[in-house]
């Protein structure tokens, strides 16, 4: 299935929650090893604590990085679990480079097999280095998430630089909108590209939601960051659909003591339910 | 030591070569077996027959993550085999994030004891996602090449938008100068901040170095890409140093018979010939 149609499948069933998992070794629960070892415990137990609320988990690879290959071999078992728990995986690595490069980084995280469903990708170097990882989404029923406005405060410095009468980000917008568009799922007239928007941003989250009527929104800044749930709405299509909004320390790091996992699994409760909330009225 | 006093001086020993490794499976010499252990053993021969005229290598970290947790095992061996050699060591990743996951992936790779000398960021997001590496970069003797103007055909389409009587490349290279300058080697009054300016670009190229006087350029594109030797001149400074030039295709993959090891040594020479002619010049 187009792989805007079956993550929309997911939120209506669950809810448009996407649980970060970004498993800083100081941080993890008392009781877990600081080792690979530890760190895959962890993810496992925060993706049964949540597959039944969230539709997604978003593993961060850099904190699986950190770990040296060792950690890469816990990024590939954590996808595989996630998957195999019915959740749609998002890995989060921002990949960007042209060509050969791309494609292989296309085939790294795409290929047919994957149980990676969507990688999110820097828009920085243009269409060459967009268009390989499209071939990818088309072929496997994969998608992507690109960059357009990051959550962090100083995403401006680049991304809000004033370009004729608009900004740098509208721009890639743009640009987003027609990578996005001939690649439509038939359920949801959503495309398999995506784009990555920051919840800390509410104005520009409903402005660029004008401006890419078919790209599927990923909105991280919920929560620890600051984002709230008026503060994304503006992010979903007039059906309620087409975004999912993450949370990564107020969700998995809800507690550090035995009951993490419960502590996690309200945690995204309450979010679903902030959000589902905000969207009904 | 402070990285551009180190590279510094492995140019002046050997030449401003950088040598891509690119190991695409599919390309790889008719006798070595297209597995993780075959990347490996071709890494360490191009290493080998490379490592007295060229300063540097560059792996292509896609080219390893396509492998899998085998490919980044195989990343690892083969950045501390060429360590242990005497190179230069430039992870290209491109790695781009901000706060505490840009510290994991700036501890991934710059950490005191990883055999990496320096890796290629993405300024997407800032310097939120700039500020961690440096702080690595200072504490370890380390080094980051910050994407500025790349060398791809539509590399344009957002590092060359107008932003007032500049474009966003020209911009970006005055952040990555002022980031840069307050971390200069005593040696050189070069930086360990570097930055990535394409080879086929050559006009950029020289209004970049007067945009960046203190920064050491990390030049690509040279051979198969279609910069040449006058092309990346104007990359150095006055004194003929501060600048890295990459090829890849036209070295690895010079001959794939049982040749390899010496055509890559010879195109390698002949690429030194060259730039060192016309910096003579």
């Amino acid at each position: 299935m187009h792989f805007a149609d079956s993550l929309t499948r997911a939120t209506k069933e669950k809810s448009p929650v996407c649980v970060g998992l970004d498993p800083q070794l100081a941080k993890l629960p008392a009781s877990l090893p600081k080792t690979p070892e530890g760190v895959l415990a962890f993810c496992k137990g925060i993706v049964d604590a949540t597959k039944d609320v969230a539709a997604a988990v978003k593993p961060q690879m850099a904190y699986f990085e950190v770990l040296g290959w060792q950690g890469m071999k816990v990024f590939w078992e954590t996808c595989a679990y996630a998957k195999g728990q019915g959740m749609v995986v998002i890995a989060d690595g921002k990949r960007n480079d042209i060509g050969s490069t791309c494609e292989a980084y296309a085939d790294a995280y795409l290929s047919a097999g994957s149980p990676i469903d969507a990688l999110t990708v820097t828009p920085f170097m243009g269409s060459d280095g967009i268009n390989p990882f499209i071939k990818r989404c088309t072929e496997n029923e994969k998608g992507i998430f690109v960059q357009v406005k990051n959550s962090n405060p100083s995403s401006g410095e680049i991304q809000d630089l004033p370009v004729g009468d608009e900004v740098v980000h509208e721009h890639i917008a743009q640009l987003v909108e027609s990578w996005g568009m001939r690649h439509l799922g038939k359920e949801t007239n959503l495309s398999c590209v995506g784009a990555v928007v920051g919840a800390t941003y509410p104005e520009e989250v409903k402005y660029l939601r004008t401006l890419m009527p078919h790209i599927p929104f990923l909105i991280p800044g919920y929560g620890a960051q600051g984002g709230g749930a008026a503060d994304v709405l503006h992010g979903f299509v007039p059906d309620g659909t087409g975004a999912i909004v993450n949370a990564a320390r107020s969700i998995i790091f809800a507690s550090n003591k035995d009951d993490w996992r419960e502590a996690a699994k309200a945690s995204a409760e309450k979010m679903a339910g902030e959000i589902g909330g905000a969207l009904r009225k």
